[in-house]
């Protein structure tokens, strides 16, 4: 039996697996808050949490964690006492900007 | 006393409202394959239930309702038998649709 010819079909499934990891990379309550904060500057932990002050310190630490292994966040801990650990974007991250800006004028409308 | 004045944070916090809005509206597995689905055309319960075959029925009710609550599909209903149900992306809806092209190009890189 030959099988059913399916091509608008599968575009979708493509384009659908494509949108699926990037609500995936995008999404959560506080991803793209702490890639914005991120955009213009290296910081440390504290400083991201002071930034942030409407989230948990277990949340913050699991979502940093989470961009790091995402690949979009770099982090440096030095050997200093007390200890130092920055956070900043690379490339990967920055690829995002362009989403985060555009969230921002959609999202106006939505308020 | 004179309250301290604190510009930046302010910003943040605005900035921040807007961006955890738009996650709120954009974010979800399915929401932006049903938004993308429809951006060609109106399409009828069955149609849209055929496309996306990973989505259970309760899902997809559910996703449809709050699309149509978040004002950015329209529903309507014919008085036919068996019962005919069209869904339409409208302007507020067709606002998201530069989002997921943005999204599109960002998430290959994600693959």
């Amino acid at each position: 039996m030959i099988p059913e010819i399916k091509q608008p079909v599968e575009e979708v499934v493509t384009t659908e697996q494509v949108i699926k990891k990037a609500v995936e990379v995008i999404c959560g309550k506080w991803r793209l808050v702490i890639i914005h904060l991120l955009r213009e500057k290296t910081l440390r932990y504290g400083e991201i949490k002071r930034a942030v002050p409407g989230i948990s310190e277990k949340v913050l630490v699991h979502e940093l964690k989470q961009l790091v292994e995402l690949g979009m966040v770099n982090k440096q801990s030095f050997g200093e006492v007390p200890p130092r650990v920055e956070y900043s974007l690379n490339e990967k991250g920055r690829s995002i900007l362009p989403v985060i800006d555009l969230l921002l004028e959609v999202g106006q409308t939505f308020m």
